[in-house]
């Protein structure tokens, strides 16, 4: 599949860079360049591609591109961003940095909410991917490679990025901390974790249609104390590390049911 | 389509009675009666299935079934089963309340672990329905039952059943209370709430592939304490109620990964 939007180098050769690299090598998207801090993963990452591999200090003589990708850590992005070639758009793909300014470079954000694991295939089909630019024609043509991957951009200022990458580390990172919650109550019950699974695709969809306080249940939203009390006995007597992720969330709960309880 | 389960008597007309009512009338089986303690909620249950309807104190008196379902709260529970009829099998359908002991009557517990709520129509189709029985006879009509709803029938003991209940809770109650929390953010920032689907799809895949420890990622994970800390002025500028959430997940995380770190 050809296509219009000239190449792109890549800066970082992790998770993101990973993904959006292939993503856009699917959409027939050419990968001009992989950099990374070492040798060995810019080569692996550059090899998948057939792209030119940097690393070490040999990034920003010589690699300009059509869209420059700096996907990297937060801390790094400062300093890669100033040794960025000129010749196109560069980009950082971080929730919670601003847009970057740079003299005489069209800058931008692509950052996808989504979760990425190094070595884990992920499709970008119908995920957002929120875009800022220091111009107009930049926003556009940002949309442009976003949607040429499949995913659905939407634009989005630096400070509501700020929301967007909380809200991105409570229903990831959080979720993913609940999950493992799972996995340890039911080593000690001796059971499958991933029984939860239907409950677990149900909780969302029933979030998607009816929203969180009408699909709230449970003994904590009942104020249901003998429920909630065994709990805390099986926790205390298995599993006290869990104590506060029990007491904070019911707090929560049972918070946010105060005033329905009060009411009825 | 005909089935050969006898009829079932449904006690209680809430979430989890008339799923699992709509579930066996679709799979054939019949609906002798439905039981309330009001009125309205009876006949409104029992209308659907051409079903005898009973209330107040008209219950326990004629109404003997194959198979007698007191799905009501866990507080009820006990009242209700010393008022079954004889006849048949008498189950409960709850997560945190050991087998029931009646003289002389088969008992046991039929516990689908899903989120219901009254008005919400779900399939039960692979859901899993724990079972515990008093005889093994009980055991295996149980899961004739559960099988005929297209659901998983996986016996558990009482102790077991308390981990699932707890899993439960941590799996959809508290992952619910999460995506509440999503909500409060996304309206701070002006934001569709729902842009994070696809990131919680992911979330859920990448956790059953390949294990919560392995999946984690974000910025406690990586103690990246410059992220956590604009995170935490976010929450205390705008949503101060979330610190408590935002700390103790953090921490979660943090421990979780302590060791990989001090490894590295």
């Amino acid at each position: 599949m050809g296509n219009s939007l000239g190449p792109v180098a890549l800066v970082g050769a992790g998770g993101v860079a990973s993904a959006l690299g292939e993503a856009f090598a699917q959409a027939g998207i050419g990968i001009a360049s992989v950099y990374s801090r070492t040798r060995e993963h810019a080569e692996l990452l550059a090899g998948r591609f057939g792209a030119e591999a940097f690393w070490g200090n040999g990034f920003g003589v010589n690699q300009p591109a059509a869209l420059t990708v700096v996907a990297s850590t937060d801390t790094a992005i400062v300093d890669l961003l100033g040794r960025v070639a000129e010749g196109g758009i560069v980009v950082h793909t971080s929730g919670s940095t601003s847009l970057p300014t740079l003299p005489a470079v069209p800058t931008g954000v692509f950052y996808p909410l989504q979760t990425f694991t190094l070595g884990r295939r992920i499709s970008l089909e119908g995920v957002p991917i929120f875009i800022e630019g220091s111009t107009r024609k930049v926003e556009q043509i940002l949309s442009d490679y976003a949607r040429a991957i499949g995913a659905r951009p939407i634009p989005a200022s630096s400070s509501k990025r700020r929301h967007l990458h909380l809200m991105g580390v409570v229903g990831c990172n959080f979720v993913n901390a609940l999950l493992g919650a799972c996995e340890q109550i039911a080593q000690c019950g001796e059971l499958d974790p991933h029984v939860i699974t239907p409950l677990l695709h149900e909780t969302i969809q029933k979030w998607l249609d009816i929203g969180a306080h009408a699909a709230q249940t449970g003994p904590a939203k009942r104020r249901d104390e003998f429920t909630l009390m065994r709990h805390r006995v099986l926790l205390s007597e298995e599993l006290p590390d869990l104590i506060p992720l029990y007491e904070t969330l019911s707090e929560l709960i049972v918070r946010a049911h105060a005033e329905a309880r009060d009411e009825a």
